[in-house]
């Protein structure tokens, strides 16, 4: 039964880790489409190919994309971690799945704020909700391991 | 036997993760080592050590292999959790092999077509031909826990 | 009993790395606090809502917590990774401890120096210290699934 019950915590878990991967992958295929309207190119051999080494530039619209790209990498990324190890730590399925669905939504927000340039401070809270459930799993997994410090 | 095999997927993914985690490491030598070349420190206090204020500096070379890098982070880090929990879902070796070397290989042309500035689309394409196995395995993981969501 | 010592050596591991996740959650805490210090945005409009546009711009304090966290993201979020699959391989508890605890303290000391641009190479020791556990791992990891290939 606890078995049972902690292959399907890390199941829901694997759900929305993978739905959160699939979501900056489409980050990083937006950011390659917005080069190409914009053509604005990081690489020279890139504009060359584009139609010359004057659009090898930065752009505004780019670098909003990669800002909220690097945001992803600083937040996604620890959550990947933190909730294959949370859910290792026995919760309860309902728990468990409320703090990996906070998450999920709450960086769906990030992403469509940032990128839409939204009013802040929506992309601003739409971080910190999403920050809240990872520090929760974070105390708790610290918890369940202190004594093995 | 199944969990034999588990095991040797498993295995045979670690192997080339970790292969991919070195090789993103010698992306930061490299960039180190073009930093002492190209006099081209990130920080005052670095370029204090090596001769002085003025090598506090960007240099193209130096932004070229931080893209390098930076781009290992969006796309090999994801596939280190996307490897492992693909292999728990029980695939064939020979089939989870190819999408681990794939990966691989892709990956490692990608960082040689960077650093050495290949004619585009080389980069691109080894990116795109990278990204197809972990396409295909975020498929997979996600039709397996869709249950559990 | 090899399974005992498995789940030490892991929740020893856990407990590193989520102490290792919060310390990054640190420095993006402070790189907000300086944003706001500074008053310097990356978005314009947080900046309109800090008071104006004129308060989008770059700033040098900003700039080096961002390059503090950036280090932590090449080099934490890989050390989460190899640090699971080498507890896996069945280190003694003490030696893995010691990996764990070399890489924890040398990355605390990183950030502390670099938050603060202690002289060099303070830095770039702590770096160089907290990078050589993980190349031990790296390779006693490679060393055991190398048939697996």
């Amino acid at each position: 039964l606890g078995a049972q019950r902690l292959n399907e915590v890390f199941s829901c878990f694997v759900f929305y880790g993978v739905l959160l991967v699939v979501k900056m992958y489409a980050v990083a295929i937006i950011t390659g489409q917005v080069r190409l309207r914009k053509k604005a190119f990081a690489n020279p051999e890139d504009a060359m190919r584009r139609g010359g080494v004057q659009y090898h530039k930065e752009d505004p619209d780019v670098e909003r994309c990669r800002r909220a790209h690097r945001n992803d990498l600083e937040n996604i990324l620890p959550f990947l971690f933190l909730g294959a190890v949370y859910s290792l730590t026995g919760p309860s399925l309902f728990v468990a799945r409320l703090h990996f669905f906070i998450v999920f939504v709450a960086r769906v927000v990030h992403t469509v704020a940032y990128l839409l340039a939204l009013r802040a401070p929506t992309r601003s809270v739409a971080y910190t909700i999403g920050q809240m459930p990872c520090a929760s799993m974070a105390l708790q997994v610290l918890f369940s391991v202190i004594t093995y410090a």
